[in-house]
């Protein structure tokens, strides 16, 4: 449904005859669709994280469990590599990244000085020096919060291999099902075979979580933020990722698949079905996406984020080091389009070079382009190693400032992008005043591109990390979609580019819809390109306006999906 | 300026020949203007907070240290019940109230609890059990934050008279001034003379903080958000409200006071100088708030908070006793308007029974409305509790919900109030989403109400709270001006009411360009009234419509300020 709980969640009705001949009760509970289709199969639960282990009693022969750390910790990264052989890509990266966690030198000795100077069992010294790890990484900003999660997960396969407990994480599967899960991470996916899960339903999560990301990159259904369904011991589920209704029934269901979009190759070209020619970009985060994002076809990239760089080191990285990071990432488009997003930091994201004070909200706190307004020597040090970089790799490269409010702003950054060498600077359009100020911006700034992700939690008051706010951050919702629509009218009366590099942009369908409202590019993950560079050959522009009238004028977030697929059939 | 910092923020510059004849350097700093005029005088410093006192040594004779505290206590209580005697109205009872929390029988049984159970020093035992009390006061909610502020003043002014130092806060004003402190509680200004404070400076806190609204109620310039004032060790400043502008100098500056608004008598009726009716109606938070509100003329209540309600007890308050709460504060306005706000609760400001969890980011979490879509029986038994005390009162009740962020939202909202047997039930627009939706949002909704405070926030995703982000939640932001514009042709097309209930409303002259923007009533505190009553009736209607368009056309919040003041002279 489309508010956000208001009306009761759950209602348990007779179904009918079950396959075994007794009558049993289904209950359908309801959360926010995420990637669209239908199926139906067994339930395949994710188990819940580890009890914490215990502090007491202290060990009676500390060496001996010293000695059984490191024995356990391999038996777990030995695991986690013979996986990594039977998948491809990016599944067989992480897990590869996982297992070498797992052997990480710095993680293993802290374990055993805590059972040597603090006198903890072996669990509890995995435990707490796996803890300080990922403490750690998720204080290095919001590029790495995903690897924390990484490192908590190694830390529980190790805790679990030395209290002789099942791993946590999904069940190595067999044959066809429904993963049930609190929330999904990579690792916890990486290793499935794609062809065995039918759909993805989560108890928490929001619409750019990773679960919606997967599900869309993978092309089946998926479900966050369906309250209660954790708790509920449920056999078979049937999913349907457009309504958001997951039905649960207590006996198996018949396994019922949605139908994949076809593998496809993608040159990097796109136009609509009528010839209109159309952008669709890359989002990468570092060389290595860049790299995956080249082979994927990506003829440019739209979002190209700079954290990366200042992460690995205590200091602010010198102009040299800055330029040869980025040289790295725009190697691969010598004179195609890179678009580099400025340092997006603040209290939520903190650098320890920063100094950033603790916030009461860090989303709405100095972050983006409000960190350089007082130390403006940094980002013009990081203009500088962009333009040489771009003179390095002979990228057409732009530049454009994260969270920027006003038009003033956008001045401000766009002048010091000019002094910097910079011809082509515009900004990110994620704080609503700001699209609001769009026609004072675009006097100012060469293009605009929008970052839905923010613009959503700005525009709605809703926090998009928690599953209870989930429907207001659908980029379904008619208000979202009214302020594209604002920014595409705005860019067409410059004559100046409007991008969307938001996870809107990732949803096939979403896609012509934002084209409809006058996008003029889109930018989406590696994974999401071919699909939505595909979709979006099908329909004449003209009909995606249509779409995307029909979709505007929608009482809320379901019905303009309902609205755009009934007008492009 | 109005872009926060992005240029150097002080410059020094020779001013020419100083009264005692060397000549002297001036410093100006910047900050934001929340209080309109111009004065100058020496500076008068308001003390930073007291040290924290060390837990060690423990004391020698514990029952000596504990036989301190009780007189140490009852010496600050009656210093400051002095000072009450010699002041009146709203500061005589601050003073009142925080002589009686020195000597809060709780605090001071646990201060001594401590000295003797856990061996602190009388100084540190005063301070942490000043601490717990400020923390459990801080925890019950926005309604009791600034409660917590005094919590701590009766705690440092104790923990000083036992260390023997000066308490902290403001000296004793015996000739004209001007403060500068980081930010200002209550308790600092309760027991100042008004007629002796020239102006104020503070280092932190934003448009809608304490300051900016207690130099509106006096009618003296005020800056706030200075960074570097504190730091600077001046002894003459000139303040100049309109621009935002702090000159500081190492001489006195002759005494300049800016000319304050005559005291007026306000009827309560008001109206344009062309004959046009304007409804100025109070915010009130309390059965005494409804009364000072009701002698200073007010004829109705625009905003009437109600979680102080919920304050008082662990569990939720039963109908009975919340109809005898709302009851009181709608007594004073029999046959008039009362628009009561449902309660607006969250992680931000918890009440113990709604369990809130912690959130990264309160504001953008589940609060206000929010909160009821998951216990509906809570604001069902709010409604029955607010129409029975309209039928006890025969006060002109309507209802409105906070943090509505779409039309679906307010419709579930109005049919519970309709179903109460409220007749008016309407919502307030405080989420930029809303203002988007307002067409549909009137379809259902009787009238709206701009929360122009929290909508700034959102808008510009700024956090209010904090200085560093002042500008941008400076109410004359042409952005938030545009969301007004939004939102007053949307109700005159609707034919509704569109009410702003944010501190915005408090400026004598923004309130004119917000009936000039379409707003049909405004709700302020009592203490701004008379001021924006009587000021609006000093110029047409068509003169606030000219003076808005030219406010909306402005690039920043001090051209818009500028316009309008060039238009309306």
């Amino acid at each position: 449904m489309s508010l956000h709980d208001p009306t009761p969640a759950s209602g348990t009705a007779a179904s009918g005859t079950a396959a075994n001949g007794t009558t049993a009760s289904a209950t359908t509970l309801r959360g926010v669709g995420v990637s669209p289709g239908r199926a139906a199969g067994p339930v395949v639960r994710i188990a819940e994280p580890l009890n914490e282990p215990s502090s007491v009693p202290a060990p009676s022969d500390p060496h001996a469990d010293i000695e059984r750390i490191r024995p356990a910790a391999h038996l777990v990264a030995d695991r986690l590599t013979i996986r990594a052989t039977t998948v491809e890509g990016s599944a067989r990266s992480v897990l590869e990244t996982t297992a070498a966690m797992a052997v990480d030198p710095a993680l293993l000795s802290q374990a055993e000085k805590l059972v040597s100077e603090r006198s903890l069992p072996a669990e509890r010294a995995v435990y707490e020096a796996g803890n300080e790890f990922a403490e750690m990484v998720a204080g290095a900003g919001e590029y790495l919060a995903e690897r924390a999660r990484d490192v908590q997960d190694v830390r529980d396969r190790i805790v679990a291999e030395l209290l002789g407990v099942a791993a946590p994480g999904p069940p190595e599967m067999t044959r066809p099902g429904v993963l049930v899960a609190r929330d999904l991470s990579p690792a916890d996916t990486a290793g499935l075979d794609p062809a065995l899960v039918l759909a993805l339903v989560t108890e928490e999560g929001g619409p750019t979580s990773h679960t919606a990301i997967l599900a869309r990159s993978l092309g089946i259904p998926a479900i966050v933020a369906v309250s209660g369904v954790l708790a509920h011991p449920a056999a078979g589920v049937t999913v349907d990722g457009d309504t958001g209704t997951v039905e649960l029934t207590d006996h198996p269901v018949h396994v019922e698949a949605s139908s994949r979009p076809e593998e496809r190759e993608w040159s990097g070209a796109c136009h609509t079905a009528d010839g209109h020619p159309i952008t669709v970009l890359a989002n990468i985060g570092s060389g290595t996406d860049a790299q995956v994002a080249h082979r994927a076809g990506a003829p440019g990239v739209g979002l190209f984020r700079t954290e990366f760089c200042y992460l690995a080191a205590p200091e602010e990285p010198d102009v040299a080091a800055q330029r040869a990071a980025y040289a790295e990432a725009m190697a691969p488009f010598t004179g195609k389009s890179v678009v580099v997003r400025t340092l997006d930091a603040g209290a939520d994201k903190p650098l320890p070079f920063l100094h950033a004070s603790s916030e009461p909200n860090p989303a709405l706190g100095v972050r983006g382009l409000r960190v350089a307004f007082e130390r403006p020597a940094i980002v013009d040090r990081q203009l500088e190693a962009i333009a040489a970089a771009a003179d390095d790799t002979g990228a057409a490269v732009s530049v454009m400032a994260p969270m920027v409010a006003t038009a003033e702003e956008a001045s401000w950054f766009v002048e010091r992008a000019r002094t910097a060498g910079i011809t082509r600077a515009g900004v990110m359009i994620e704080i609503p005043a700001a699209a609001l100020a769009a026609h004072d911006i675009l006097d100012a700034a060469d293009f605009i591109s929008i970052g839905t992700n923010d613009l959503a939690q700005y525009a709605f008051a809703a926090d998009r990390t928690l599953g209870a706010l989930a429907t207001l951050n659908d980029p379904w919702q008619p208000a979202l979609l009214r302020f594209v629509d604002t920014l595409g009218r705005a860019g067409g009366e410059h004559g100046k580019p409007v991008g969307v590099c938001g996870e809107a942009a990732a949803d096939p369908l979403l896609a012509g819809i934002l084209l409809g409202l006058g996008a003029t590019s889109l930018s989406t993950s590696a994974t999401a390109l071919p699909a939505v560079g595909t979709a979006l050959a099908e329909h004449s522009l003209a009909d995606y306006r249509k779409a995307a009238q029909s979709a505007l004028s929608a009482p809320g977030p379901d019905q303009a999906r309902q609205h755009a697929r009934e007008v492009l059939g």
